[in-house]
């Protein structure tokens, strides 16, 4: 998906010209490592204009053997949308400022990339030396007014990674500081958020302070709470899933289970990444 | 986000009514857990006729202390998403057919929940009774052409288990048929698809066949090879990240890793999720 080639289409029609073929304004675009074509519009067109250049180029494109393009247009250009979505092409993906939509133009099968499915989250497991858990009772959402303690939680953002969104959420939403240890556990439910799937991780973080400064937006209350406490709430051994986690987390206390640590590596195209894994090398 | 209501605004509008406030024709709409309302346009509408009603339901909302109102467009119905960016919504999510757009309307700090984040993999570690691993070489991508043999690698569905992801992606790749048996480790990285972030489940699996049927469209050769061999090739060496998969594929070839096993669990709201951890019960 990454643009790394810098081609524009200004090139592409050069190439063509010297074929004898009739030269037509373009669509500037970059091509990318799948035989694709991305179009990122930035200044504001004639609708009617920008659906001949558009059409124009997608015979160029297909001459050339490019098979995915994709048009990115800001939410200011949101007048274009229909002149593109004429042109057969679906939507992607969207962001808060912008919407991608892509057409297959190839006879091939549509081999595109999915949209990204997943909203990831975390749950902090907070102890102190007296087997006390830092724990929670949420101001809105599905266990509002329920007296259910929790362990804290929050979403991991888009680039953000597991191990310091962990620590992030647990000093938002309760003053604590602390560093990461492990990730105990990972559950992935469905149909979570709209249509997409979530993936919760459990991680256990050994924290370097201990009062509490509750966030006043979202946290009803924040406690230290016996270990022990925590696991015996009705709601908690009434919900498997609470439950096991729960569980999880009493063997942790025990010094009788062995998480996931995060281990700081490179990827293939030298991004570095962290692999969570219970190898010590 | 789920609408658990279905309240829908007529019933707002004849309360209103009742205390001889003038009535107006209102957009139909649910009620969430938030404070929220979502709006699903199905129907073709003038853009103008649209542009009035979506202000005075905005106008109604406001005064019922409504916060996020979410409307959601067809593709078919792309000509209305410039009247609702008009009214100060921004862009949220998209799918193929559809744009979900939302705007905060309350005094409040918005507390709009953000898009999913994440695109999900799987690689596919499968080892025969010879200490041999299935490995494959892609059409295409960074690899192509590389000579580089890699684990077989898939993309995990919006609402598919991981577990059920890798046997499935193994099948396609390869034909070979398994069973799952553990998660070993995962990578996240990021900005690896368009500005998403990426997890990587690196899954044991058990072969119950042995016979290799590779897929024509994605990959380009498949064997089952030495695991000590597919180690030591000279890229995985040389990438942090690859050797530490295989120094952790090499500790469970040899018997000395526990990974995380899948357990199936329910959530608080009563949904099957599966739970990945060491911990046996």
């Amino acid at each position: 998906m990454s643009c790394s080639s810098s081609i524009s289409m200004e090139i592409a029609d050069k190439e063509t010209s010297q074929d004898n073929i009739e030269q037509v304004e373009l669509l500037s675009g970059v091509y990318d490592h799948y035989d694709g074509v991305i179009v990122e519009m930035k200044e504001a067109m004639d609708p009617k204009e920008f659906g001949s250049l558009l059409r124009a180029s997608l015979s160029q494109w297909k001459q050339l053997g490019k098979r995915g393009i994709w048009i990115k247009l800001p939410i200011e250009l949101a007048n274009l949308i229909e002149v593109v979505v004429k042109e057969g092409f679906d939507f992607h993906h969207a962001e808060r400022n912008y919407l991608m939509l892509v057409r297959w133009i190839a006879e091939t099968t549509n081999s595109l990339p999915a949209n990204a499915s997943h909203r990831v989250g975390i749950g902090a497991f907070v102890m102190n030396s007296n087997r006390e858990l830092l724990v929670v009772q949420e101001l809105s959402g599905i266990f509002r007014g329920s007296g259910v303690w929790k362990l804290p939680t929050g979403v991991v953002n888009e680039g953000e990674d597991i191990c310091e969104a962990a620590i992030r959420e647990l000093k938002e939403e309760t003053g604590v500081d602390a560093e990461f240890v492990e990730v105990l556990a990972f559950r992935q439910s469905h149909a979570s958020y709209f249509t997409k799937s979530d993936l919760f991780f459990v991680c256990m973080l050994q924290p370097c302070s201990f009062d509490i400064q509750k966030q006043a937006s979202e946290i009803e209350a924040a406690k230290w709470m016996p270990i022990e406490e925590y696991a015996d709430q009705p709601f908690v051994k009434e919900n498997s899933g609470f439950d096991y986690v729960a569980k999880i987390c009493l063997a942790k206390a025990n010094d009788s289970y062995i998480g996931f640590s995060a281990k700081p590596a490179y990827s293939a195209s030298g991004k570095r990444t962290y692999i969570y894994s219970k190898l010590e090398i």
